[in-house]
């Protein structure tokens, strides 16, 4: 999240700023799987892009919760960082020529956005709780549930590609 | 880490790549701290940057350390990713007045670093063991492990800040 310090004196501000700033990732993320899925061979590894892709228009929307229940408009700040993550995840997405080696960049790329997003709703969540927001934390822990899941499924990629070359 | 396709075409290469991706991540984090450091306000977050500075160093030379057994120099590729987020923590590393929003600030920042970490060490450990180079395994596991610390360090203290205002 850019943080321009004149707009952030209170935890209110630095909350909504950090809701602009995940809401800017999760609409990024949902720009670029489509061309993970396009570049990930057929098999597990794509249908679980093409999953997380359904899960994160539900981010979204849950994010537009958010932002309405904070009597906000949903707005977006610029983030170095998961511009940074996604760069990397898309300029990946060239022509490797070896699907098998493209898949192992391609997932790691995944497991590099997910644990942004597990880190970024981890803090949410301990801010909401510190703001009485429960229904924030429940809102964004559901959001947690499904990206730690996607991150564990990415594991157990990496973990079976192991037992294939074993 | 910022694949160039035509470098890349086995495992070998994606691998190297992910360590030097790694290597320049560890040294921006290395440079990063200090200024960090100096925003925190007295107490366990401050503590806590301070020992994981030194922590730093010793994943520098690990990974040195990994260099020399693949018999290769230490060297970088620039990573769009760590770039993006150590921007954010250093743009917050300015003069947000009230040092409580700053601290939280701070210490967000410093997961999203560790996040990213765990998830590299993540995938090279995967990679490494799918190499059959458990050396390698190894080293990076002692990194991983003080990572995760570092990230539950983190999370204890914002559970803390809720506790004190409950």
């Amino acid at each position: 999240m850019a943080l321009f310090s004149k707009d952030i004196q209170t935890m209110d501000d630095l909350f909504l700023h950090a809701l602009q700033d995940i809401y800017y990732a999760e609409k990024k993320i949902e720009s670029t799987l489509p061309k993970m899925i396009q570049k990930a061979g057929a098999g597990p590894l794509r249908d679980g892009f093409e999953s997380h892709l359904d899960e994160t228009h539900g981010h979204v929307e849950r994010l537009e919760q958010a932002f309405t229940w904070l009597d906000k408009t949903p707005t977006v700040v610029s983030c170095p960082a998961i511009d940074g993550i996604i760069r990397e995840a898309d300029e990946i997405a060239h022509d490797i020529s070896d699907q098998s080696v493209m898949d192992a960049a391609l997932a790691a790329a995944a497991q590099a956005v997910e644990h942004y997003e597990i880190t970024r709703y981890g803090t949410l969540i301990a801010w909401a709780r510190e703001m009485d927001r429960n229904d924030l934390v429940e809102l964004f822990e559901a959001t947690l549930k499904e990206e730690k899941a996607a991150d564990s499924r990415l594991t157990e990629l990496a973990e079976a590609r192991l037992n294939a070359t074993a």
